[in-house]
């Protein structure tokens, strides 16, 4: 099998801060895995040029097939993500003739719809086509910043605004054909059932065991309140080419941890079921 | 002013395959950041051995004053945060006596209150007192496993659980007093307002402006939709001892900020004031 690898990137103070809370990572994290590829690390950086150059770097030396990063795009001061990956790469920002007819065409359509007299092509405006040297723009189905893809040696490296439903569009027109190119035909296939009134801690050899017998299966629990009153969610994971085979696969998982569970006193709910 | 850096290093499968939106780093960037604290990072890797050593050494490699590890410190197989952490370091699980103790005080807590016969110290139980040596284990008092404090050079390490309710109580009552000192009387301050009939195109300059003015002022703005119907979040935030002070502050780079965006046709709304 070969690597699958992608790293999330994700430029912003806010996250930081705690003020927004990383719904991206986790829609980007989803779709990806979904796809059959595998997620190796989501990392947010503060907009601080020499902090998204390092973790550039930084991720660059873990070889992923793919880097998306999101956020940093826009129009204003501390929009720096291209400024940091154009110093982790050493190259320089240009002008991207694409890119600015994007941009220019998208305040066109604006000054037409809303009967605007004239949007003049700013600085602000102009720095969403400032690429770094040798980069494809994506276009933006929803906003002004255009996307942009770079390769870098064996990684493609993706950057998407942090407004999420920009985001959303430009991965999905634009990063999931690559992914799905990488990826193949495999996929990757979830569903959980949950126990109760069984600790944790009595559950772990069991999962051990179901685990030794299904070892293409992923078995993880997840305590949803203090080990006193135990309700615990068993997450199945795997993947696979044939969806009828990752389904059999883990069903037989499902049946004999269940059976194991119940013979040490705990009860198996299939609460919703994700197949 | 020192250095106040916090690093935070999220371990769960759950958060790569996007199951899991990272609500923990969220809730603990905030308030370290409300402490005066500055979060550098937030990391997510999976429950692999080589990845969360890699993780930590990297991180250790920042130097920042703190890094909270949140995930993994569980009874199962994949709870292996410890492990990664000792790897990284160089050092040896062992039964820490202070760590048997409180493991074994909760299971006789448990056996009284469900009135259970016996809960026997199993392996996956003895697991959670496993700490890389010269750690010091913190309490939990939610549930089993205790937190793992241990310091790196100039670095405090810090391992808590993953359920949110455990993490969020270690965290209180272990790391608060640990962040206050460190941060000593520094807080931090934040308001937003919103701007609505602008672009943030149009934005831009006048927030290098208001910024340049109040050098001592983060303005950060937050577009919530698309530039058609523009609808910005302006994020206003500092750093002070002194809350009069601050507050001064924001609300002076907050009136020069209005009026410039008044003069560009935009209007201002005051919809929630966090101070």
């Amino acid at each position: 099998m070969t690597n699958r690898h992608i790293e999330i990137l994700c430029l912003g103070n806010e996250l930081l801060i705690g003020k927004t809370v990383n719904t991206n990572a986790a829609w980007m994290a989803k779709r990806a895995t979904s796809l059959g590829m595998e997620v190796k690390r989501i990392t947010a950086v503060a907009d601080d040029v020499t902090e998204i150059a390092q973790a550039t770097n930084e991720a660059l030396r873990r070889k992923p097939d793919f880097i998306v990063t999101t956020g940093g795009l826009g129009p204003t001061f501390d929009d720096k993500t291209l400024e940091g990956i154009s110093r982790a790469l050493g190259k320089h920002l240009k002008v991207n003739d694409k890119a600015l007819k994007m941009v220019k065409a998208k305040y066109e359509f604006f000054v037409k719809k809303e009967r605007m007299e004239k949007v003049d092509l700013t600085s602000p405006r102009i720095k969403m086509a400032r690429l770094p040297e040798k980069s494809e723009p994506l276009e933006n189905p929803i906003g002004t910043a255009p996307g942009v893809l770079l390769k870098v040696k064996g990684t493609t490296l993706i950057a998407l605004p942090g407004v999420p439903s920009e985001m959303k569009a430009i991965f999905e027109e634009s990063v999931v054909p690559l992914l799905k190119k990488k990826a193949g035909d495999i996929t990757f296939f979830e569903t959980s059932i949950f126990a109760d009134s069984v600790m944790e801690s009595t559950l772990a050899p069991l999962i051990d065991r179901a685990m030794h017998e299904n070892p293409l299966v992923y078995i993880k629990s997840h305590p949803k309140t203090e080990e006193e009153k135990p309700h615990i969610e068993l997450h199945f994971s795997t993947t696979a080419k044939d969806s009828i085979i990752a389904k059999r696969r883990l069903e037989k998982s499902i049946i004999q941890l269940s059976e194991l569970i119940g013979k040490s006193g705990g009860q198996v709910r299939v609460e919703k079921r994700k197949l």
